[in-house]
């Protein structure tokens, strides 16, 4: 649908996952720890079990590389971000079985990005269950593994980034100028939903994102980082709904300008988000909302939700050329600190 | 700020709250029921106090219709539609206590309408903790105490209004031509939130009520009585986010389309909403995605986050004078009925 204008773009895809082809044997102390493994399904797929059940199932695009590339090269996407399939952040599993699933994760991932460099960069993850041995990892990924940042939920076992104890662990990604890329998982409002089972990804992840980019302003973790690089998923979620009450609130009550130092409009200006919104109005919304320096591609290969030219649609917009090239790839190289290595 | 565009309108308010000067003493069988009353606080103020506590401390706005007047011709405010502060619908109460409670909300809100029929449509509210209970109570509100409608959560102690037990409630709604509108309470997400206590009601409502239309629209209801009319406050929340996921998963996935009988975009805009999102380029893209039609002027009248001017905000929007008419009150006017009754 977009073909002519794909052909004159090669953008970053900020929003892909990775499953890896085999999980480690699970060595920790618990009987009953929702470890993850695989097991094959029908051909070119296999099964990711956790605790006996098929969790989900995921084709060879989510761990070959070469798959991966013949698709980018398909949808004129130049580099792809690579994030763990976000379940695997394994928050709910005991902190040092958590420390070992996301090493695992971390070298898969440095595995697939080091042997391709210019096609993808690497995201890991961190049990942040245990803000020190967060810490500890993201080092561990930066410096030894050269990912470029991490993969995070927008809670921790229902806990959302915002809250202070989290402020240490956006310290260290500050200081060592991590990207961190923020994804819904087990959101809030499950119990709000009428329908079929996959309205937990379509209809709860929004509000889910929306009120962890909310808790990073009105907690102060963004005032007290600002030169944290922070990104988040699907759009930012309801935030854009979110700003428009906040800042009116922040205007008209004084607790609220005690609690959140600048107004909650420009920081929301601060952080990044792809444009996974899949309409061209949301889109162009978004960016008039927190400017055009922050708006990424983002598709969520290489799952049934999306899109399947991210590219594509951002050419297609009704901006001007100097803006699509921010959204193709100028956000993303700022976000993940490309030119600052070069 | 908006002084010469207001002299032109004349709007309906539709998000207008009603708080009772009393209560009635609880005559119920429960030792501790959180049942409300008033108690005296400075100077033309009063305290609702619940289970012991201050829950809110209210003016006599919420209960004075002089008052109201008043602040409405300054406004230039034609019709306030009446709806009680959305804590007293008293879903948690024992379902004959609850009848007993909307019994004297809707007495209390009819007498204020009956009184300046030319100022004021009075909504009531049901007990829906028993749907029979409450199909009875619309039942008197519509055709004994002539009531336009009523108010209702987004969801019954936790139980989304689209679940398909309410279903007979919205048919007799429907069959009564009932105006229903939907307000956020007791949302979901409240351990999501970082800050002061404020955010509740700043960062929370809005997803429970996005949550709660789309749940009219996945579980069914909706396509089931296409007349009914249904209205949700504060611009439906995050309705307008979650519609592009909707829609695009709606295209993709076959359970979707199985579950949804229609494009969810077109179901939205079967559905109104009040304009109530403090900033021109929201109202103008809810109006946008739901249609011309189906956006009303609403403030949250007498409350601490009202808008104070919502006809001059309307007036000022950069749409056609058609569409600001229908704004200020022809949409109103269809959503409660008051034509069919002349």
């Amino acid at each position: 649908m977009y073909a002519e204008s794909n052909a004159r773009c090669r953008c970053i895809d900020v929003h892909t996952h990775v499953v890896p082809h085999d999980f480690p044997r699970y060595l920790g102390a618990k009987l009953d720890a929702p470890w993850p493994s695989m097991i094959d399904a029908h051909a070119c797929h296999r099964h990711v079990m956790v605790s006996g059940k098929i969790y989900r199932t995921v084709s060879h695009h989510a761990w070959d590389p070469s798959r991966r590339i013949a698709d980018m090269d398909t949808a004129h996407v130049e580099r792809q971000v690579l994030s763990p399939m976000p379940e695997l952040l394994s928050y709910w599993l005991d902190a040092s079985d958590g420390a070992t699933m996301t090493r695992y994760l971390n070298e898969t991932v440095a595995s697939m990005a080091s042997n391709a460099p210019d096609r993808f960069v690497g995201l890991g993850a961190v049990p942040l269950q245990d803000v020190d041995r967060a810490i500890a990892e993201l080092g561990h990924a930066m410096h030894v593994l050269k990912l470029a940042g991490v993969e995070i939920g927008g809670n921790v076992n229902g806990v959302p980034i915002g809250d202070p104890r989290f402020r240490p662990f956006f310290e260290a990604a500050e200081e060592w100028g991590a990207a961190i890329f923020v994804h819904p998982l087990r959101p809030a409002g499950l119990d709000r939903l009428v329908g079929p089972a996959a309205l937990e990804q379509v209809l709860a992840f929004p509000g889910e994102t929306g009120l962890a980019a909310a808790s990073m302003i009105t907690g102060g973790t963004l005032a007290r980082h600002p030169r944290l690089r922070i990104a988040f998923s699907h759009g930012g979620g309801s935030l854009p709904i979110l700003l428009s009450r906040l800042q009116y609130a922040w205007d008209a009550f004084e607790p609220l300008r005690q609690a959140i130092e600048s107004a909650p409009r420009e920081m929301a200006r601060r952080m990044y988000y792809d444009h996974l919104l899949y309409d061209a109005a949301a889109i162009v919304s978004l960016i008039q909302t927190v400017g055009p320096t922050q708006v990424m591609a983002g598709s969520d290969y290489p799952f049934a939700i999306m899109d399947k030219e991210p590219g594509g649609r951002i050419a297609a917009l009704d901006i001007g050329d100097e803006w699509k090239s921010l959204l193709f790839s100028g956000n993303a190289r700022r976000w993940l600190g490309l030119d600052e290595e070069a």
